[in-house]
């Protein structure tokens, strides 16, 4: 179960409104909030069941068992899910280790001609297969990176074979993608109706990807639908009452910046979900927490002293691990050079964990409020788990803020003025 | 020649206090300012002519000849420099291309078995080098860190030969790392006494690594020489006056967050660098912009809700190339399905910068100040531009604000912390 510890807000006398708090979950799950016609994603947890899951599944050991690369095609919300998966469970280096399955590229996240030209390079001669990710299949950066991979996949394949290597994720029944895809004939996943771009990795937008890389899917949806039974109950360790009633207290107190603290690189993507999560659903109306993030503990060489000095504008919270599976401890030398014998034998979560604490301290001893968020492990079943709670949590934050949690209105201003300077008509 | 524009500023009624910028600056070169002990940097561009450098450069050239992998030992000013410059040439993908020279791996960054464990999987059977850069050698993460990797050099290669595949970037003559290195004959390069963490990368800390990896420094030095030129000096153009003296403006109106927004996933680490820079030397006395980043145009669908319409806090510093070396254009598809004929045998790189531009237009109609940054090409001379233009500017900055550039005296605090939960005596 993830938990949220909250001991590191009192000393601020900031107390969070708990009652707010369970009315926005009520209004959450009876579907009288703002925005009620994204609220799909409150059941995703039961996809595991569907017909469509098995496709998904399916068409990733397709992929998995005969592709030597995959690019995923996709931007925002279809795109920062997969990513952080993989790198939350086969680090930051996901195509550098011995990892069994296709290597990944994420693509059609920008318009950069070296950053194409160089997948373009690397899966050449190599089995290739394209899932492409996009609702409507006319958001610029995707659609112009699948125009460039469509093309290359039938130069060198012919259409025929092109058309079996290419997956849609896209809209259900209309669409320029789906309309391409269905007279192209690829197989097609679903971008459901109600659920928004950034709720929506537990669909095939996430799955899919994930699956075609060997993850197991499954423990990532088992883990959804643990944390849906205490992050939708009415219970006083609810986890994700507790984490928005906290943020939302401190943030009425003129903490504007939310620091979320990871404890490794291969967590660096899902603080990047998480931004978009909460930047996106918060972020509007001239309110909203401003979410930032670091790694530590190497970030504590670089943004600790801002934390610990800076502005007094920002509130923390620490993302970490109960029980860290990789074992290794510090060795003894026999010089002991840099004075750390005693340290000697200590495992290495042990130290962490102390940083942790010491930093916690620090920080509140400095005038920044934190926020505790406990997983069990790094492992697929936790990463369920946080993913349904962050966006439990979300859904109710900015409920309690007076915002739609669901839409997104201002992503359109720089679009317009982007496709009137490039003279569409 | 880096550029600063401002027009994006001049909406919102923000003057600078252009004489202001020059009396810091004027202080910065006669060396009268505080923390004026720490003033190498100004001199690193002249690095090229020195001894040591010869040395740096042959050593890199032994490495990249003779290693498969080199694992560099750092945090902070001593890991971002070099990595951010490694992917600023190379791409985030460093490892994953047929680049030439050695697999290069950052470790001591951290605290994390998982992290570390799949690193020496990685470099089991190679011929590995590794390079320690720690002013003191006490410095926790690097030193359990190298205390690992002198382990499994010594019993892979014998002691001796281990000596020689060990490179220690430290103090000229004391502390634990360099007694350490001494005893055991490690070729040494020095991290100067007048040089901060965050201003090394222009010295042995960011250079050895760049050249064992087979990176022109002599270009990035010569860059940092160029820029010298313009960022000290009193012209109206100098992009260091002018970024300071509109970043503290725009400060000292309410906004206390600065996004620098970069243009693709490469220059991430080059934000994170810019970062640690702007960060660390605002940051303290209950003062300071606190230093955020976004790539775009990934985070314009993530972050782009937030800048657009969140709370007014925020400006925004957009970093772009003027000249774009990868040329790729937008193919025709016969079916135009996404309706992006339009843009077919468009440049992606004019496509980019319609992006920017209708970006900048819409983040000022939506109340966000935002300044330009452009340089060049995204090289190594541009790079030695940007480095000695960004410390420049941010040493000016620091001084208007009133704060100590160089210190950190926040970092100490969890540390202590840390260490008593730990046990030292």
């Amino acid at each position: 179960m993830i938990k949220v510890i909250t001991d590191g807000v009192g000393p601020f006398g900031i107390e969070p409104d708990m009652k707010k708090a369970k009315a926005a979950l009520a209004s959450l799950k009876d579907g009288s909030c703002k925005g009620n016609d994204f609220l799909g994603w409150l059941k995703l947890p039961e996809y595991i069941g569907s017909e469509e899951y098995a496709r998904v599944k399916a068409c990733g050991k397709k992929i998995y068992d005969n592709a030597d690369a995959l690019v995923v095609i996709g931007i925002g919300g279809s795109y920062l899910g997969a990513r952080a998966a993989l790198e939350f469970i086969c680090s930051q280096r996901f195509n550098e280790t011995g990892r069994k399955g296709p290597k990944v590229y994420f693509l059609g996240n920008g318009i950069n001609a070296a950053d194409t030209l160089q997948v373009l390079e690397l899966v050449k001669g190599k089995s290739l297969y394209v899932n492409v990710i996009s609702k409507s299949g006319t958001t610029l950066e995707p659609a112009v990176s699948f125009r460039i991979f469509k093309k290359y996949l039938e130069d060198t394949y012919g259409k025929e074979e092109a058309s079996k290597r290419i997956v849609a994720t896209t809209d259900a029944r209309k669409g320029a993608l789906k309309g391409l895809a269905d007279a192209e004939g690829y197989e097609c996943f679903v971008v459901p109706d109600n659920v928004g771009g950034r709720y929506s990795v537990l669909t095939a937008v996430g799955l899919l990807p994930l699956a075609a890389a060997g993850i197991d899917t499954d423990a990532i949806l088992k883990g959804a639908k643990e944390a849906e039974k205490y992050c939708l109950a009415e219970r006083e360790d609810n986890p994700a009452l507790l984490y928005a009633a906290y943020r939302q207290a401190v943030y009425e107190n003129g903490k504007k910046v939310e620091v979320l603290s990871v404890p490794s690189e291969s967590v660096r993507f899902f603080a990047e979900w998480w931004k978009q999560l909460y930047g996106e659903s918060d972020g509007k109306d001239g309110k909203g927490i401003f979410p930032a993030s670091c790694v530590y503990t190497a970030d504590l060489h670089s943004m600790g002293q801002y934390i610990q000095e800076g502005e007094r504008i920002l509130f923390e919270t620490g993302l970490s691990f109960e029980n860290i599976s990789s074992k290794l401890v510090v060795p003894t030398s026999e010089d002991n050079a840099d004075g750390l014998n005693y340290l000697a034998g200590k495992d290495f979560s042990e130290i962490y964990n102390a940083a942790r604490d010491g930093v916690k301290k620090a920080h509140i001893d400095g005038g920044v409020p934190c926020l505790e968020i406990r997983a069990e492990k790094q492992d697929e079943v936790s990463l369920g788990e946080l993913i349904f709670f962050f966006e439990t949590a979300c859904g109710i934050s900015a409920i309690m803020s007076g915002v739609n949690p669901f839409n997104q209105p201002g992503v359109e201003a720089y679009k317009s003025n982007m496709f009137a300077l490039l003279g569409r008509k």
